[in-house]
């Protein structure tokens, strides 16, 4: 067996390595776990909204607070690039030409923090409770993407880097990376690399890791509904005027039918359906429908006929309504017969859908059955295409060693529910493929008050990655040598 | 022909009474206007809306304002009755106990002015542009229960009053009256009178006016419906579990069939169905559909199949949504699925449908279709039960003779679409009839931003005012004397 290694550690390497490099790895951390935890809570702390244009500097603040943190870990050069909206940080730490390159994708920005009342503590002011991290972006993203950079600091600090390693962090993750696309395009010399690894997803739990091999596409659109061209009397006007609360309603009511099929005219068009083979491989993951039930407070689940839930919310496509307002919403009664009504739309897509092509779909579907009375205007908010990973490439073949050597335990392939739209672009523009590492779990509130991520998954996260790239440069040297 | 008078204006009134009254009282609303308009503008100043609980102090300051301003408009007396609610301000003057005793209702509190950037001007800073004064409450009801104040000055102090008059004007109209009901059952001899007059409606148009002969009862509900017991990220559970919002759209569309019928089973039971005969005189009311349509910005207009406009908003019950929320209603895309979605769902009926029998239907009737995976908490707002007045009385009578002379053109009777949910407790617990001399227009945005009250209407108001109560007292002595 040969293996690469990072230069002055070679000799060490070929007699015991997995051992040597799991002590020199566990002491590092164990002297310095708290400073990591620390300095994870410090970027909690900064504020960065992307959706808010009043986040702005924020955003930048963060962006330069990675920055600083990849260099002290140990990157050789980092840069903060300007976008026409937040910045993308880059950092790199090349070891040798020949060695493969991993590029770690992540990203700094947050979701808006709203509903602020029902959190326990302010978003932005990180909590540990019971072994938990509450705080907005603990678990999306920033928690996992620092892994990566504490990983980078224990590797280079210890001479056991045996991968180059290069690090892209966006700040428009959760508004459609529409700028880092550009960013792509403009630097494809830049990034170039082997794979790209992310830890921006769950894992079915610690007793169960699992590795994603795909996440959905996503289609998310804004509804505005207009009746009258003013906020009526709705004793005065009240019966002789369509509403546009209601034909909002009966908009979204027809958008499932009663299978909780979509109705959309040729959204399902372009599925491709799960084989057989992968639903068998999926029903195989742990799920305890009670335990999931009571773990949301439902009496009962909901979803598409035929389909499990795993399925329902990994191989099927789906339509949620994220937001809905119009008319009165205050303390008490108000009687007003509203001028306007609003939706927040979005659709999950699996491959072979495209992103593009449902949202126009969903944008000509609204506006084509306004009913007489109302206008409708449908707009594009944000989109993403779905992408899955191979399973038999070097790539994941590293992570699930990495992941049983960690944690003792074969990782089981499951597809995701969410989205990271720039996977399919990442594809496009720079043709490598990615291994998702998530470490988070489904439990973790991401999008929701009280996100959180556990502190232990957070420290595993940083135990396991060096293996990845250690099992990876190894595979790929082996591969080269074939 | 004998005509009552006021005492020391007995002579004149025998020889040319009309007249007389006449030029007194356009000297004197000439000589004073200016200060009628300032006056009624600095009620205006005080936002004084009952819904919210942090106006509770400029509702005290409002109900003492209306009673100063009685006092100086020649009430004996005049007091503000604290409630368990917001105060109610009653004044009067006794000039004869053997003349009729006229109650004049208004209210002093206002509707909630959100959406305030729809505004043109903040609502309790009022301007006046193009003859009309934009500001909250201007027409409903400052505006419309300040002629009387000023028909009193007028009368009293020109010696022409020829009744006796009390005001109750209370401060919990916009919100259901509950606290005036306990008021009128614990003061019914200090509220004694022979009619109620009212404005707090509209007539069709200045060169057509008209009295209201009903206005119709309401029943105001929230519907909450809560499906996973926290914001969950729609990635992760779209798909899986149901939609709050979606479920919520599913109930409202449902509310309604295809003929636009109401489907609350029950609903139309206690109905009365409105004659051919006065749906023959309604139809000779003046009704431009295009002015209509154009004058809303609306393509197309909406409602009950076998009905005209002027029948839905006048002679038959209606449903609207009021207000809708839930889920992310900012800037940008959350990918959230919510918890809970709510809406202010409100209903407007017709003789003899009860306000509470519907209430207790529609509780029952959204809690009972609560899909599975959501369940649904509906409560009662505020209600008010409709009411009809008799065209037949003399003091409709009055009210068409005032009218007449003023505007020189006969009164049409009409069927309000408002609600006025005090009439039914008035009748009930004071066993007097109502008559309704609305000045307003529906044009006048109420309930609405910019609600506005044309200066010309607010004049026009104040001179017709003491017409009623001359002919009233006519009437009433020749009924008398009969």
């Amino acid at each position: 067996m040969k293996i690469s290694s990072g230069g002055k550690f070679k000799k060490p390497l070929i007699f015991a390595p997995q051992i040597f490099y799991m002590q020199v790895w566990k002491d590092y951390q164990e002297k310095n776990k708290e400073r990591f935890l620390s300095e994870m809570l410090d970027l909690l702390r900064i504020p960065s909204v992307s959706a808010k244009s009043e986040h702005k500097q924020d955003m930048v603040k963060c962006a330069e607070a990675v920055k600083a943190r990849l260099l002290e870990a140990g990157a050789d050069k980092a840069e903060v690039f300007a976008t026409d909206g937040h910045p993308v940080v880059y950092a790199e730490k090349i070891i040798d030409p020949s060695k493969p390159t991993v590029l770690v994708y992540g990203h700094y920005d947050v979701q808006p923090v709203e509903p602020l009342n029902l959190w326990h503590n302010p978003p932005f002011e990180p909590v540990i409770k019971d072994g938990k991290i509450y705080a907005r972006g603990s678990a999306d993203d920033k928690g996992q993407f620092y892994m990566h950079v504490k990983a980078l600091e224990m590797m280079s600090k210890t001479g056991t880097l045996t991968t180059n390693i290069k690090f892209c962090i966006e700040g428009e993750e959760e508004v459609g990376s529409t700028n880092l696309e550009k960013f792509l395009r403009a630097n494809k010399e830049l990034l170039k690399a082997d794979v790209i690894l992310i830890s921006d997803s769950s894992m079915l739990s610690m007793e169960n890791p699992s590795i994603d091999i795909g996440v959905r596409g996503l289609s998310y659109i804004q509804v505005e509904v207009t009746g009258p061209n003013r906020d009526l009397h709705s004793g005065t006007y009240g019966g002789a005027v369509a509403n546009p609360i209601t034909m909002l309603a009966k908009m979204i009511a027809g958008c499932h039918d009663e299978n909780n099929h979509i109705t959309i005219p040729g959204f399902y068009d372009d599925v491709v359906v799960a084989t057989e083979a992968e639903r068998k491989l999926m029903a195989q993951a742990p799920f305890d429908e009670k335990e999931y039930r009571e773990d949301l407070g439902v009496g009962a689940l909901w979803g598409e006929k035929g389909y499990t839930t795993n399925e329902r919310t990994g191989i099927r496509p789906t339509l949620e309504l994220n937001g809905i307002w119009g008319g009165y919403t205050g303390e008490g009664a108000k009687t007003v017969l509203p001028s306007k009504a609003y939706a927040k739309i979005s659709t999950r897509l699996v491959p072979n859908q495209s992103s593009k092509k449902i949202t126009e779909k969903l944008l000509r579907y609204f506006e084509s059955i306004a009913p007489a009375g109302v206008t409708v205007k449908a707009v594009d908010l944000h989109g993403g295409e779905p992408y899955m990973t191979p399973i038999d490439s070097d790539a994941y073949r590293a992570a699930a060693a990495a992941i049983k050597q960690s944690f003792g335990k074969e990782a089981i392939p499951v597809r995701g529910g969410g989205s990271i739209p720039i996977c399919a672009v990442f594809e496009k523009e720079l043709g490598i493929k990615i291994v998702f590492m998530g470490f988070g779990l489904d439990s973790d509130n991401l999008h929701s008050p009280n996100e959180k991520y556990n502190v232990a998954n957070f420290y595993k996260g940083i135990e396991t990655i060096p293996y990845f790239h250690k099992f990876f440069a190894e595979f790929h040297a082996k591969a080269q040598n074939s």
